[in-house]
């Protein structure tokens, strides 16, 4: 059973819906690649042979909006794509599966739906660590931001007497190489599920865009800015543990189960499957050039609405909001530490096609 | 823009999916007729030439449970069906579509899934009185008693001065030869919208089960069960009225969008429609024989968890929990009367093909 920590919901103050202006930001910069991926890549002949419906999946889609964004975009450009080619005088259809944890608040997601929208919409329920498509059903497959999730966290680091024993620490940042490994293994049995599963869902000649963090190889996790944030949320939460509001052994034996991979890393798994051509892996810059100085409350508020849940299932909700206001007191440590954080290509876009 | 009034969500007292266990009834007397249905009518060889995955929709599902059963009893029979006549040995894959407005509350259906379902499951937010899903995609179509909710109330209805002003009176039982054929009018609009988007949607060979509130051609509506609940219900709101608590021009105002239909009449407006071919229409009783008695606290809980949305939408919540204990009070009237009522056949069964 993976495990499942859903996106704040509902549409308030700590909610995701509200606080996801740095992932739309990434959205719009992975925008042009995508574009350019179907304009290049897509063989929108072969794929309406059967039928003029073209069936898109956005996994870990959240509650919107930038799933929404995404969508749009790829339906425009692939209807452009259709008309200049001239391939047939019938209009395209598009059904549209929006997938995240049973857990996930399709409510809203359901009630933010563009009303103009020019698909159907659909509301796939379930851990993309499985099967939740047909054989041969999707032709495109979009994800941003969500394969980071491990599906659990590796059984080994809550072994007190082994070295993968994460003392003091919520992450593989400044850990042993035994939490790291372990840490590595997981994704790798994970993406193996990931592209299994995918591998049967999309048809031949089908594409799949991924998006996720990631970093070269040549850079430590600690130097990226998500490993900083996660060093200062580890941090309040052993001030917390000096203040006696939660026990040590609490701290150690929580570890947040997201992983950032190197581009050769996901070469590696995706060679390794053998189901997928790789027609574009490289790291990207998620934030656009404009952008020089962090805005550090915002970034603790899409924390928040991104991580509080994890934290709240180990931790219990009440001591959520004192762990997120004490992070955001050291906002100039914070800022400080950002600031010399390595920034250049910390997104991994990656672009395959099945065989 | 259909009206959605939809039945209680989550998991409470006044809950749907705690006061639905007479659709529940309604549903198993059914089964053994969609079995038959699917035995001798379903084509499943020229259903599966292109894909083995058979698409299943439930329209107006509401959040559960009675969908999940009548989901697994269709494919059960399916699969059977599919193994018996030897047509392949690659299994069958079934991806079910579940239907219900956007209002509807997804979450508590999607976490009631049941946990070993054979089938992918999906959501599909928005008013079966608009097309849902991509042309020829859908195999097999249940709606069970969600036809009898019209898309809105007819318009003439709210003028005071026409004929068709329904003063005093909830609904079309005891009202005016005009206000009956508004209802009629309405009715008759909204299959041919119905019929229309599902024509496009349902594949060559796909069948459509409906099942429906109906009435045979000489009994009058006020017989029915059902339109003795109506009118108890309306006859609390102008007590509510005589104690001050709401207007009178409120109560004018309002009336019920539900409407039962009569075999002739069904059968006039899928002839008219001319895309499907009717392998069965009739009157069957929704109750098994065993029940000779109407537990009537029961019956106004099943009301309110389905009902309460459209009062509490017309008149604010507030009046909602008065206006259902102000019915229950009047237990034995109503429980008299339900035992003269007319209960021989007041479900309208039927099967359609799509030629």
């Amino acid at each position: 059973m993976p495990e499942s920590f859903p996106m704040n919901g509902g549409d308030g103050t700590y909610s995701y819906s509200k606080n996801s202006q740095y992932q739309r930001e990434a959205s719009n910069t992975a925008k042009e690649m995508i574009m350019e991926t179907i304009v290049d890549k897509l063989d929108l002949k072969s794929l309406t042979v059967t039928s003029k419906a073209i069936r898109i999946a956005d996994l870990g889609c959240s509650v919107g909006p930038n799933t929404f964004i995404v969508v749009e975009n790829v339906i425009g450009v692939v209807e452009q794509k259709y008309s200049s080619k001239g391939l047939s005088s019938e209009k395209l259809e598009f059904q549209v599966f929006f997938n995240d944890h049973v857990s996930n608040d399709f409510n809203t997601l359901f009630a933010s739906l563009p009303p103009d929208r020019q698909y159907f919409a659909t509301g796939v329920p379930g851990s993309f660590y499985e099967r939740l498509f047909p054989t041969s059903s999707l032709h495109f497959v979009h994800s941003a931001y969500a394969l980071q999730w491990l599906s659990k966290l590796p059984e080994k680091l809550l072994d007190k007497n082994s070295p993968t024993w994460n003392k003091g620490r919520i992450h593989y940042i400044g850990a042993s190489d035994e939490v790291m490994s372990a840490y590595a293994a997981q994704f790798e049995k994970d993406m193996e599920i990931f592209l299994n599963a995918r591998a049967k869902e999309i048809i031949d000649g089908g594409m799949m865009v991924i998006i996720m963090p990631g970093l070269p190889d040549d850079i430590h996790h600690s130097e990226l800015p998500a490993g900083i944030l996660f060093n200062f949320l580890g941090s309040s939460l052993m001030d917390m543990v000096n203040a006696g509001i939660i026990s040590e052994s609490q701290v150690d034996l929580f570890n947040l189960p997201i992983y950032a991979a190197t581009p050769k890393e996901m070469t590696r798994l995706v060679e390794k499957n053998g189901c997928f051509s790789i027609e574009k892996l490289e790291l990207t810059e998620p934030r656009s050039k404009m952008e020089t100085a962090f805005n550090v409350p915002a970034l603790i508020m899409h924390l928040r609405a991104g991580m509080e849940e994890v934290f709240a299932q180990h931790f219990g909700r009440e001591i959520i909001h004192e762990l997120f206001e004490r992070t955001s007191q050291k906002h100039e440590a914070i800022s400080h530490q950002l600031e010399s954080s390595y920034m250049k290509g910390t997104q991994l876009f990656v672009v395959l096609k099945r065989k």
